[in-house]
């Protein structure tokens, strides 16, 4: 006995290994999967994703992902550019659109601040807010951030960077249950959640 | 408030939710993964698999999968010629290869025999079964197909089309749990199974 070594199979497994939550089992399941299937349905899954990373951009105003470089919200003469949603990544702006009670913008942030894990506010999209506030003369920025510790101390760092502003800064109504995630929220109550939003207090 | 249309990560989720066990908040998550990644991680991630799927070959011998025209396991100098262990598909024998007990070859049927889901003998790697058994002068053929209805029917069926060779039908003694599948049997129990194969009997 001796070990068979199949190398294309392994390194199949070991790239879909590197995926979150993708065990080296379910990697294996994966690979035999892509195997069963067309040449020309792999090809379109791998280029696909490599063209995905490739070619998708940022929005040069609001930091959502877009395919072009001011993303259609930012670009939309529909939406209310007196409100500026500030919120931690992309998955959240997908989850307020998906409640349908926002027409504002947003302002994606990239994550949180975050001591321990080393992410600081200069690593955050922070800075360009107070101009971007006054570029669109924003009437009201709303602090969507997740109800954990690290989304209370962002917006508590960018209430007090705001504070000078002529800016009326409110938060999402304690709708949201504590130490949930916006993307697992329920439509309705984030929806709610924006509709309840409060003055920011200390 | 209009539909934000990001066709790249759509396309992307797309693809990644074609996947397995894969829905489409997985989807998204891998998605928003890849692009956290580097350019070139992506790339390797992408042409991994598509050069797996161009490139790989099933073993003329043993139906296999294989890096080359003739797998490891039957171009081994080392490996038993008169045991032949019949299997269902690939990750069968990377469970039994891992419980270092078998010195034998191998013989891949690729699925099992399932009227319910149309596949019929004439689809399984069945019909060069006999001819092999010949050609490598196989004292043994051991069935070892998942103890299930399918797994059944289909040692049924080759013990059927073997009764007139002289060779030796065994089967895996019922160490394996009913209903279980080989890939998720522990290596100590598929290995047992394997030392107390039994005759095969009617």
């Amino acid at each position: 006995m001796e070990n068979i070594s199949l190398r294309l199979l392994e390194n199949a497994v070991e790239e879909l290994n590197k995926l979150p939550g993708i065990g080296r089992k379910t990697a294996l399941r994966l690979a035999l999967f892509l195997l069963s299937q067309e040449r020309e349905m792999v090809e379109r899954f791998g280029n696909t994703l490599i063209g995905f990373r490739n070619n998708i951009r940022y929005c040069k105003h609001c930091h959502n992902i877009s395919d072009t470089e001011t993303c259609p919200v930012c670009a939309s003469p529909k939406r209310d550019r007196g409100q500026l949603c500030v919120v931690s990544d992309v998955r959240d702006v997908m989850a307020i659109e998906n409640t349908g009670m926002y027409d504002g913008l947003y302002h994606v942030l990239g994550g949180l601040i975050n001591p321990l894990a080393g992410i600081s506010p200069s690593q955050l999209n922070i800075a360009s807010l107070p101009g971007r506030i006054q570029q669109e003369n924003a009437q009201e920025v709303i602090l969507a951030l997740p109800a954990t510790p690290e989304g209370d101390t962002t917006s508590f760092y960018i209430f007090r960077q705001l504070k000078e502003l002529p800016v009326r800064v409110t938060t999402l109504a304690k709708g949201i249950a504590i130490g949930d995630d916006l993307e697992y929220t329920d439509e309705l109550t984030l929806g709610r959640s924006l509709s309840n939003r409060v003055e920011f207090k200390l």
